[in-house]
């Protein structure tokens, strides 16, 4: 059970530690949009890497978007996710389940698979080899899909 | 004049190269809103340097926020400035000047600036001198403002 809990607290720490500092002092709806443009931009590059494994390769491109997602995805973002922001605050809706915010200790393990498989992105795009980035990018896929399955609700 | 004209290039290269695989099939609406997205999620992150600076400093944050940054800045943020994305498209608003697409040759050297700056930012912060990240910071914030002040409308 040793590496299970060793993981489970490193994703608690990663994850779920809303310092004041961390959240710099941003608003409920402002925690809610600054989550939402990390995803937004995480998205966009993620389309980046999967169009280069479909066309024509570009190793720099392939190696720039998955540094900018690991980028946002070591930010700290848990700090996003702090009192208030469970639910739609005017016209800034959340498709975050309220399951997610009951269940931290799952959500803290699927933060860390995360950001393990957005490093490795990382670390196999500056590589250059297509196959291996294939991989990898399967990988983060199944890693996005483990949080949007169980605690993102459909628009 | 050579340095000035080779970095006039590699501005526009980092800036300008707005290829069909960087925008992965975005639409301009999306180009607005995602280039809007990354810069927000850039501002969180100033922020949280800012207030760490300003505050108890730790290190592992302030590294984490300018990596986010650097790899905000290097993933190719011209190819969002696409044809279409230089005026309002219904409730899609962008504060992007017109001057700003006129100029593209300032708009490459600015940008070139911009990404030094944000590179030297992560590679300060991960030294760890809160004497030598309040310099880079400022530096960084000179280079965000040099574009805002010329070609960002007001709110």
């Amino acid at each position: 059970m040793k590496p299970i809990l060793a993981s489970t607290a490193v994703g608690l720490v990663a994850f779920a530690l809303a310092s004041t500092t961390l959240a710099a002092n941003l608003t409920p709806e402002e925690q809610i949009e600054t989550r939402q443009a990390g995803y937004s931009f995480m998205g966009w590059n993620m389309g980046k890497i999967k169009a280069n494994l479909d066309g024509d390769y570009n190793a720099d491109q392939v190696s720039a978007a998955a540094n900018a997602i690991a980028g946002i995805a070591n930010s700290g973002m848990g700090a996003l996710y702090g009192p208030g922001t469970d639910k739609d605050i005017g016209n800034v809706k959340t498709y975050v389940k309220p399951e997610f915010f009951q269940n931290m200790e799952d959500v803290g393990k699927i933060a860390t698979n995360f950001n393990e498989a957005a490093n490795n992105m990382a670390e196999v795009a500056a590589g250059g080899k297509p196959a291996a980035v294939n991989t990898a990018f399967g990988n983060l896929g199944q890693a996005c899909k483990a949080c949007h399955d169980k605690y993102r609700a459909d628009k």
